[in-house]
């Protein structure tokens, strides 16, 4: 069998290691080889490929962040019009199933090419853990430690000169990221796009820690937050001449307005794209590694249209269909419980 | 209302994510205050306790490794033949509900104090991941990322110098730790105490890779590894004048038995106490804050003789009967799978 | 004798271990005692101390970073104006010598104050290893550390994605963070304000990279980097109506005009406050040890107007005289160096 | 000019961020080429060498631990022996200078080479930090980082379980890694082979620790420390059947007689080559590629006969013959110092 791969959309640690678990898996259980598309669809469209041997150099990508097939993003209607040239370009190569590593829109394009007939395997990738349908994506826990070990660090000097240190996580439309880092640093508060916030509750929370002696908070706000309407002006930053918006982020204008109300020192950390690179955590070296086999596994046991998915111990293989059109979200009920620790 | 807590059996990160998890929910939640027995079952025999308060000193322990109230070894016959006095001191006490705490043997103690009349929820706590019914406990992340973290600096001087390189980790009666260790670290080989080890196969492996042209090997051993029966002589070791045993470590004897079919340079590195100290990592902390919190609100539901468990995403509560008496094993499936992987 | 400390201006991870070295060499070689002044100079006009003991409290502090006796900056002018109340509080408080802990401004405030008659010795602090005639600074090592470390995860992502990466460090007025961050990262680039930037020269670097087949470059901006006069505009920011400076800092500046040059994908991450805040690294931790007992016993030695420095291996007494006035900046020709190695 | 390098002894965090100083020095300052020997002198013998280019692949070494030149040990005799081949190896080769990258023995052999007129510029490498008249090597560092890691691991769960751990660390010959890791880890005594140790004064401190209260210490020993004469049985060890000996470790051997002394539980870590694998630090790393820097420099000026060393802030030459011959150890005073502080 000959089996075809490429990662598409934000790079993610762990990438690599479904890469390796699919090379690895497909050459020595079932003697079968794999190529890689370069640079995401664009690369499949255009038939940018690479062999991928089981060998040596591919044993060493496992610790290694990003992707060695290189990653882009491709306009659905772009990728659609060029089914023809894709069909074609799979059937040149001989490629017997495709595996697609990305996010929720690379999925939605997985199930595309399935229901018109190409056989695909998909596997989840988002830092954000945002998949439905699945307990964990790889790239999740590696975001997690490094912000949580960056909100270990803010503690100490946040507390030497009693300030309110605010820490932006990734987190566009789910606060995964910021309901773990937070609970997981000890944060005070922890702002999430599920729940909009109301500015007043936060400086009252902050407050109240001074009042009880303490001498500092730290507040973690998920990128994608969003004020309560009409509780906050919020600033859409304005377009320079290069086109680029010179954009205050939500954290620092959270940290304005809670300076304005309690005239205390308040300073913010945007973490950025330290999250997203740099070595996996041992947890998602694992898992995935098992992503990798089990997708290369589906392909050999043709089960296509699917996508690999962890619940609980397990990984198994979900449809497609019931990976995409819903983002997983945090349950509010999940978001209040982790208040009540961050008091 | 009024809870005790205590922690038995061998220290784990995140125990005292734990104790903090309660004490807040108890307080933030309920209004309920939190004493901590000291020294484990021992603790609560004597009634050493100490009141836990919902402050800046409980707030602090997040990052803490080890467990702020002590821990010890009790033998279950002396644990039960002071059940009077151990009412009595609850009693005294004014504790309307008890949370311990541990591994496999405490929460068969938590089992047999229900069925005693006492109110007790149980929270299991294994570095070896291996209670029955629950995904996953903490400590095991942390333990995993330790190994992992050594398993990768092995690598290079393993390769610097063409030597087979043996990593003894823990897992007395489960390989959960070396399976997931050997796995994000790229191990060539794993052995788990599962699967009894053929020695003749490990040696071939190894010599394999060097026959490929590769220059070293790394083989992940759990410490509770056995041969298969007629394989390979152990030795038990001898003991000397102060009583101790000078045993050699299983992963000793794979090296030895190694060097001796190979002829190639082997060495061991037994990884031990560095596994089960220190800073949980961001994965344990939420686990463990997660486990104190379900805990403290079951107590408050009145739902005794239970345990709370991982069960996907979710923390459940199941009782203590399905936590004991068998031990999660790795199932062989598994392992197999994995082996591909490390070929 | 009794000794009293003090840390002032922006914490830095090591000055606990500095204090516990002070407190732990006092008490175990002279049978002296120390109070803690808190809040920096501030702490010393208000007479807010707090008694330091040799006991398990100040032991852990080894690892932890920021100061237990907070900080603060006080204008220079307050200081002088209230040299007889300092001097009262320190009779009154049976003084005979004081340790304060600090960077280039607070050594001054030092110097003056020996100069006034009060016995001192000073510790030099600054995360930016600028203070003059000692050869590191405690904090500077951790510092460079996190940034590196930070680095090393951009890496990856910005390979995965085709980018240029700009990484914004500490360092107002000299680049050793930036210099030994970006040669220990492996930057592309580094720009240090000791030496002002042709941004020109630094897009053309860039694009020699693409040009040979490279995907991506990282360049390593020191917070005080300025343009070569004319070649650049910088714009400083605008004032809104909190009276906050909406500024741009000069790494996204600068990232602007390289987008603009090459139109090529180029990206910002700002580190800020976690290059100073956390467990000090093991060099910061014995450096600082080592620099709080030779504090103590200089105080022993009557050695008084004097600081402590690093001269290779060892830690010697200097002038106060010596260590202010100058800031210690990259040497021109160390940078040059530095820069072969990113091309 | 065409350059020859190598790498000899045991392997060490830095050694190919020195290989990358060299390569990209010689071809961007000069314009020359480099050659690597592989598995150090031997490779120089048997002429098995590789083209070093300066290009992505060289880049990214920088954080590999290891060499990629791989090395090995040879027997002085029959190096000198092979005197002639080495010649006519580098004449064939057209080699103009040798840098070679080794410890005290392969300095030693560096200088027989230039007396007997070979153009040679040696780079110290040691884990040990005991090359004389240079402050520190690379490898030391990170060797003193991880071995500190550990430390703070073992803290809490030594305290947890009232238990004295002994911590076993590199240095056969000197003390530095045990000496800067315990200070670093806030260690409660440390043992050094260059003062012999009397182990009732060991048992004391840690017998003092617990009359007053602390419920555990940490003992930090190096590999090669030995007892006052008279004052401790010395097991050797006994040889096995494949030639092995069954030794336990000095570590192992104090852990025996304090548990016999005091009847306290201890245990026993031996971190063994963790210490010496894997990524370096940022120090390592600057320190590593600013010798490399100025050894392919020190080339191009024919300063041969000579080795690198840091000095304070500065890379300078010395002569090969103030580098070896004499071990650099630590200086009694420097270890009593720190005693004080470990009590």
């Amino acid at each position: 069998m000959r089996i075809a791969t490429l990662t598409s959309g934000g790079d993610c640690p762990g990438l690599n290691a479904v890469i390796r678990g699919i090379v690895r898996t497909a050459s020595a259980e079932f003697g079968s080889t794999v190529v890689g598309y370069q640079d995401g669809w664009q690369g499949l469209l255009e038939d940018k490929r690479v062999q991928l041997y089981d060998d040596e150099n591919i044993d060493r990508i496992l610790l290694r962040g990003g992707t060695i097939l290189g990653t882009g993003r491709l306009h659905p209607d772009k990728f659609r019009a060029g089914i023809d040239r894709v069909k074609a370009n799979l059937a040149d190569a001989g490629i017997d199933a495709l595996i697609p590593i990305g996010g929720e829109g690379t999925l939605k394009g997985a199930k595309w090419l399935a229901d018109n007939g190409v056989p695909v395997v998909g596997v989840p990738k988002t830092i954000d853990n945002d998949v439905n349908n699945t307990d964990y994506t790889f790239g999740f826990d590696t975001a997690v430690s490094v912000a949580t070990d960056a909100i270990d660090r803010l503690h100490t000097t946040a507390e030497s000169h009693n300030r309110v240190m605010i820490v932006e996580v990734m987190g566009r439309h789910v606060g995964w990221i910021a309901l773990h880092a937070g609970m997981a640093g000890g944060a005070h508060y922890t702002v999430i796009p599920e729940v909009p916030f109301d500015i007043a509750e936060i400086a009252k929370a902050m407050e109240r820690r001074f009042q009880l002696g303490e001498k500092y908070g730290i507040i973690v706000v998920a990128e994608g937050a969003t004020p309560k309407e009409g509780t906050m002006n919020v600033s859409e930053g304005e377009v320079d001449q290069f086109g680029h918006r010179t954009f205050t982020g939500m954290g620092q204008q959270i940290a304005d307005e809670i300076h304005q109300r309690l005239g205390q020192d308040v300073r913010t950390t945007v973490l950025g794209h330290i999250q997203r690179g740099g070595t996996p955590t041992a947890f998602d070296r694992v898992l995935a590694t098992r992503y990798g086999v089990r997708a290369a596994r589906a392909c050999h046991e043709g089960d296509f249209g699917s996508c690999v998915a962890l619940h609980g111990e397990n990984i198994e293989m979900i449809r497609l269909d019931d990976a995409v059109d819903t983002l997983k979200q945090v349950p509010v009920q999940r978001y209040h419980t982790a208040q009540a620790m961050f008091g």
